[in-house]
């Protein structure tokens, strides 16, 4: 057996594990990344926490270390500029990484990570096209041609969750209008619903005293499998949205599968029933019956740590 | 120097080229496509063209025949049941070509073709990813990533043409509402124009006088040239529409370049002016800089037989 380190950096955390090469995680490490605004303490930090978890489990020789982050470049092993990072700039983690341990280091944004640990440990494994569609706070995609991530030209491809849903539609962080996040991401349900609510002046469902600013995505989730109106036609409206990007993401790289990951995903059939009816409804004709949407098979607090150790696999 | 032979399939004529390597078409040829019901004649008269073509050039040995079709499937070898052919059902050219000739034969469909062409004759050379969007009668599309054109899953990858730009928004051949086709094909620039004219009741411009039947996108472009105001209306509209899709395709691959090609391309600034301001507009941030749109180094009626010739490198 092999291992591998595979790290995950969050704005508030950074999880770091060990991991075989069969995908089960032997041990995991944190350290806060916003105690650190200098990379060099940071790392040193990184490294000793490495260092322990080898030790303690008897490992010396690891195959490699990935590392899943906002805004990490699999060409350059640089963070470039990452807004929500304490430690500002340009990072170069694999020269520093390099400084104590001559292992390959490869990093990648965190859902091209996911999209990759889905592919070598997952339920991608085998397939040569597939898509990955990440929910969450934002919405952030990994697309795999001929059984490889597509990186693009800078790095940066898989942004699907910015490509544009509805020209001219709601305001997105990008400072753009009408991306798919805007619709399909916790923010963007959580604004459906209050949406809905408005309209719904007769509302009396068990979100009726809850503020606009206090909703999270996870509520109107429950509420909809408690057969709350409102919530029920939010998860419509947003399986019907999410359907028409994964049938426009099928038009790319006719893939063999869709995947999808995130907290809001985890809602279940509110969420996927328009899901796959609007996939249906939109898919062009030619790729009927060879392409499906799947739900990750990968258990949620593992995928970042596997996704950033299965990139080791690209070297 | 090599050779290869580049065949274009189109509903009404088979145009044919003898293709040196450094993409000079050095005799062509034409047979018609809708004389035939049948396979075994058609490639019969095919080959027997070819055969002349080597023979009147002095050429003995070719690299292998390229065909660009409708429906034209690279991993099968075949014309999968093609709408616009006369010859129905699914044609294995591969297997019937290799009854007169064991040289490769590579299939696409054109757009797939004129991407190649471009990558390997054309504007495109050396680039590691670029998109192409072919505009005529339709939009087709063709997807580079890693300097290989990508065909998916099934062979029908790259029909960008068919992505949704507005949720149920005009009604397309296809069956679905709203594809990128209905907005910025000849047809879509057309039905603008005329829904433009509608809304312009004083209009006393050139094509005041021509129905809607008979207005041309070419008529519009010319008038556009002249500085008709509806026409360079529709073309403002057309730019825009198209700077969304150019826009959201980059998402997914991150190209160096955007390549254009097509009839409807050919007005020039009238269209170019307003997608690079809807390109710009659209495009998310970090991609700023890091890709173009361009046109076709390509001659236009030369690119189909070339891009053709062209997919024998892929072998």
């Amino acid at each position: 057996m092999t291992y591998a380190i595979g790290i995950d950096i969050g704005g508030t955390n950074t999880d770091m594990g060990l991991v075989r090469e069969d995908g089960k995680i032997i041990a995991r490490a944190n350290i806060p990344t916003n105690a650190y605004t200098e990379l060099q303490p940071y790392i040193k930090d990184i490294m000793g926490s490495i260092a322990k978890l080898m030790k303690d489990n008897g490992i010396n020789v690891i195959e490699g270390i990935g590392i899943g982050a906002p805004n990490g470049n699999f060409y350059t092993g640089c963070v470039d500029n990452a807004p929500n990072l304490t430690i500002k700039g340009v990072l170069n983690f694999e020269e520093e990484i390099h400084k104590y341990m001559q292992v390959p280091v490869v990093l990648s944004n965190d859902a091209n990570a996911a999209a990759y640990g889905e592919l070598i440990y997952g339920g991608a494994k085998g397939l040569q096209h597939f898509i990955m569609f990440t929910l969450g706070t934002g919405v952030g995609s990994g697309v795999v041609v001929d059984g490889k991530l597509v990186h693009g030209s800078t790095g940066a491809a898989g942004e699907l969750g910015h490509a544009i849903l509805i020209p001219e539609g709601r305001q997105c962080s990008c400072g753009r209008k009408g991306c798919l996040e805007t619709y399909t991401s916790a923010r963007g349900i959580v604004q459906t619903f209050c949406e809905l609510r408005k309209e719904t002046p007769g509302y009396s469902g068990e979100l009726k005293d809850v503020a606009d600013k206090d909703i999270t995505s996870k509520m109107i989730g429950d509420a909809a499998n408690r057969g709350d109106a409102v919530a029920l036609k939010t998860y419509e409206k947003t399986g019907y949205w999410l359907g028409i990007a994964v049938a426009n993401s099928v038009t790319f790289s006719a893939p063999e599968a869709i995947f999808l990951m995130g907290g809001p995903t985890k809602v279940g059939e509110p969420l996927l029933k328009p899901l796959r009816e609007s996939f249906k409804k939109h898919l062009l004709n030619i790729y009927e019956g060879s392409c499906d949407i799947r739900m990750s098979e990968l258990n949620a607090n593992e995928v970042a740590i596997l996704g950033a150790a299965a990139l080791i696999k690209m070297k």
